[in-house]
């Protein structure tokens, strides 16, 4: 059975001593915020992770969601109880407005205790996550009627919620969606139609569902431009709150998929349901778009939470399984063998791990900063310029985090030789759960062309330039530091590599999207290096300062200072190979007619 | 569900026009494989494994095997069927000695229809496969007796066999291996023990199951040195052949496990089941390691079939997927959007992967034949020759074609979607069928110090002095041909990062293991890459030579030429950052203590 232990002290030195948070204690929200309130929260956080939800990972995989004959849908033993523990600890409204009955934290403690409850269970994590995406939406976009009746029963987990965008004809293409809204005279909209891969869709952890659904008014523009969207609960509330009539929307079948199976991820049918429109009519992409970030970044966060989960499974099993011997000569002789930890590519596979981990965790919490400055900050200036870095930094987050996480997930696995095989160890299980997330909110192919295609380019390259220039400072202030050279000197490099490339495509895709499309992919690698290493230089540099203090975490500190060469070294030269791909440009791709493939 | 199509015109050119194996018409077994010969044999397994293999893929990952309460084992429907018409075919036996009921063809078509079988069902495919790896073990170290008893039933398909090694506290490292063998008065043994992940352990295809199995003989030295090898068959035979009574060996369980669920993985119980001695006393590792290059250049070739057959469905939803519109415009106005192969990042997804699948094929298909020739040649130095590029090639052909299949098998994957992680397309089996070929016969990171530690420095160097000799002279011989050129270029910088990377080790390693261990799976990737790089180049010269025939091959060449100039400019260039971080040494690797991890 695997374990987990949340990495709170590392959040801490994160929050404390590299982003010093305590710089927006006038943002609201962040004065409540104290070193000393956030160590307690997460630390009870933690334990709920680790105590409540660990154990039910297995559990989840095996038993999966069973639906029944009459639509509804049994969860696998414990999520109930564990769902209701979580809503009663104020957990689902963390960062929701105290307004709605939310504890109003940073949106920054959401995303830290969310990488710790999808570590301990990927599966269960979602239900909560896709309430407090709902919860986004119509915070944003709902009337304040919609607001007084759903936002509390949702912040406070009586409620959940969920998203329904996809149909078998159109997952990236949502101008394709056919459901149908039929307007009636009392102003609320019949819908009809069939909506897939619905994450949470029908479940038994809530008295009530309340379904976010997109679809296109009769009448209403082709395309992107017709599509609304509406708020369908499973049961329809009377004007206080309670429980009415059910609804006519329904769970047909539960999708047999490669993992996540303690969620049920539904195919829900629409038979004529109640809906009320949320937002303005043919607006309801736009309204999906704004909360995109949030929840991409979510997902990013999943394969963070999968990466660490796996790295710190295979690093205790390196350490205790023993089988042959050093290269350098016994290194235990009294043993039978000496642990596998001996051997360099055994060290070099859990480095590779731990290196994304630590960097990537800093990248989530700045990113998810921004999101806080976006939202609260009262500085029209602080304001833009978080919501550009939050935008630009979005699909970096989502597509390169869920790509390295999964991969990460199956060098973890690899540790295990054919023991990794075996589901009783759970490494085959974090393989199978963290392949999602690469795949939905957004294929990682579509937010490289999202990057490239839109947050490139916007505002003038506002939001890139601003980043470029933020390291760059960054590199320039320490370049004569001689601790912090084997940090800045390679991190100089690699944004050599990534500027170069924002050129090349600025001067051969203007005329030719091709050239974009091509090395697109690449494009988002390279730019999710620059910003892991600049992560890394930034926590080199907290890690020196914090060292020179000599307070007892030297020991500590080192691993993180050899962990970050490790990623100077070894991980970021990449950027080169990424570079020279994408001044290949798209004849190479594109030459081959489509029958030949 | 998914479709498969042999790639049956792709081998052939590969033997005729790349190898022109009709040079070995003097070795024996290869004046039988007539180009027409093979054509036909070839037509006829493709249909078998599409026609009857491919539609039981599916069910066999969902109906995996049942173990009953008497220990016997149950195959998923359909599949003693199908081995029944395996049988009969005579494909079981293909390359086996005429003298023992086989077809006598080369070793080289034996490994071609294997990876037809896997990427049609890769769980059935390994039962026949380890009763080839049973039959070729008893043909060498079996005595005369064992060879007419058990050889002619193996090679027939009417009896099965299995390879026992591996214990729960032993994988690599089998100098720890437990399982005892007491000498019996009769000249048997008793054999008492357990064994682990054993694949095709227990089944209900073949009347009989021969076991061979490592045990230590009482008395035995310690460690790898006091292990022997026994034939321990489920039924003992009698002196005609006719099955007498049932052996004490018996399957505990069958393995819970990420994928291949149609083969029985078991855990194998002897006690005092009567086993004889294989070959000597205590060389029983020995025995195995002669076996060891065949059985896993067939792990290599699991990743490359998995990663064909992922590819074949990949670039038909690609075709078929209508989604968004092309970068440049919609190509089809008409519909209500374009099929997915419009996009330039679908596209390199694409031909990433059939850039390593043709190289791969040329890869597998060459070792085979210096697999045949090391066997069957009549001139010594042939042999020699061939036998040294075999084991120099086992490593890089298990451990590359089987990280890349699989990494390849996740890109195939990536292109559908959300819906590649639905069951229904059979993406997300593939993925976790092909991921057991990392971790069997040897985990790659054990392949990668194979090479590095054994095959690199064998004889002063011979193995791989002969073929960089090799590719250097390919090289040279083509440098004037600008047609040849945008292939041999590359290939000479590729290769020279491999030679410099290989003199690195001779500076560094001797007296520092640890070098050659921190840089040794770098290095089984960059000598891959070199691998497959000049079986392109080989490749893209037998194309052109076809090409100017004029022979109606052009359009099929010309894909062949555009795949390997991708191969060339967007996957060979890798090698420089391969071998940069080898020559960034252990230091990196090292420093960090074990307890940090």
């Amino acid at each position: 059975m695997p374990t987990y232990k949340a990495p709170v002290d590392d959040v801490l030195f994160l929050l404390n001593d590299v982003f010093h948070i305590e710089r927006y204690g006038n943002v609201p929200g962040f004065a409540e915020a104290s070193p000393e309130t956030v160590a307690a929260i997460l630390a009870e956080g933690a334990k709920f992770c680790e105590e409540v939800l660990l154990p039910l990972n297995r559990v989840g995989d095996r038993e999966g969601c069973v639906r029944h004959d009459d639509g509804s849908v049994t969860t696998p033993k414990g999520f109930k109880e564990a769902y209701r523990a979580m809503s009663e600890g104020g957990w689902i409204g963390l960062s929701a407005d105290p307004e709605f009955g939310g504890q109003g934290l940073p949106f920054t403690l959401a995303a830290i205790m969310n990488e710790f409850l999808t570590a301990a269970n990927m599966a269960f994590a979602m239900y909560p996550g896709l309430s407090q995406g709902a919860y986004h939406a119509l915070r944003v976009h709902g009337s304040d009627a919609q607001k007084k009746m759903y936002l509390p029963k949702i912040a406070s987990g009586e409620w959940s919620g969920t998203m329904n965008l996809t149909e078998p004809q159109c997952g990236t293409d949502l101008g394709l969606i056919r459901t149908k809204a039929t307007a009636q005279p009392d102003g609320s909209y019949k819908i009809n139609g069939s909506k897939i891969f619905i994450s949470s869709g029908e479940h038994d952890l809530t008295s009530n569902i309340v379904h976010l659904a997109l679809a296109r008014i009769e009448g209403a523009p082709e395309g992107t431009k017709g599509i609304s969207m509406f708020v369908v609960p499973k049961f329809l509330p009377k004007d206080d709150g309670s429980l009415g009539s059910r609804n006519a929307v329904s769970c047909g079948s539960i999708e047999e998929k490669m993992g996540i199976h303690g969620n049920s991820t539904c195919v829900m049918n629409y038979d004529g349901a109640t809906g009320w429109l949320v937002g303005e009519a043919n607006r309801g992409l736009h309204a999906m778009f704004t909360m995109m970030n949030e929840a991409r970044l979510g997902v990013g966060i999943q394969g963070l939470a999968l990466s660490e989960v796996a790295y710190q499974n295979a690093a205790q099993y390196a350490k205790d399984r023993l089988q042959g011997r050093a290269l350098s000569g016994a290194k235990f002789p009294a043993k039978a063998a000496d642990p596998i930890i001996v051997h360099p590519d055994v060290r070099r596979v859990l480095l590779t791990i731990r290196a994304f981990n630590e960097a990537a965790r800093a990248l989530v919490i700045w990113t998810a900063l921004q999101g806080d400055l976006a939202n609260r900050s009262e500085d029209d200036k602080v304001r833009q310029a978080a919501d550009d870095q939050m935008g630009l930094m979005t699909p970096v987050v989502k597509g390169v985090l869920t790509d390295c996480g999964f991969a990460n997930t199956v060098l973890a696995q690899q540790v295990f030789g054919g023991h990794g095989y075996i589901a009783e160890h759970g490494m085959e299980q974090f393989v199978r759960d963290a392949r999602i997330a690469m795949l939905y909110e957004g294929a990682n192919g579509i937010q490289a062309l999202d990057l490239v295609g839109r947050k490139l380019g916007k505002d003038g390259g506002r939001a890139a330039m601003a980043f470029f220039n933020d390291a760059a400072s960054f590199v320039k202030a320490h370049a004569d530091d001689e601790a912090m050279k084997p940090y800045v000197a390679p991190l100089d490099a690699a944004l050599g590599h990534l500027q170069k490339a924002s050129i090349w495509f600025m001067k051969n895709a203007m005329f030719k999207p091709d050239n974009a499309g091509a090395g697109s992919y690449d494009y988002m690698h390279l730019f999710g290096l620059v910003a892991l290493g600049y992560m890394w230089a930034q926590i080199a540099k907290a890690a020196l300062a914090k060292k020179s203090k000599g307070n007892g975490a030297g020991t500590r500190m080192d691993a993180k200072l050899l962990t970050g060469l490790f990623f100077m070294e070894r991980m970021l030269p990449e950027t080169g190979a990424h570079l020279a791909r994408i001044q290949a440009g798209a004849d190479g791709v594109m030459k081959m007619p489509a029958e030949s493939f």
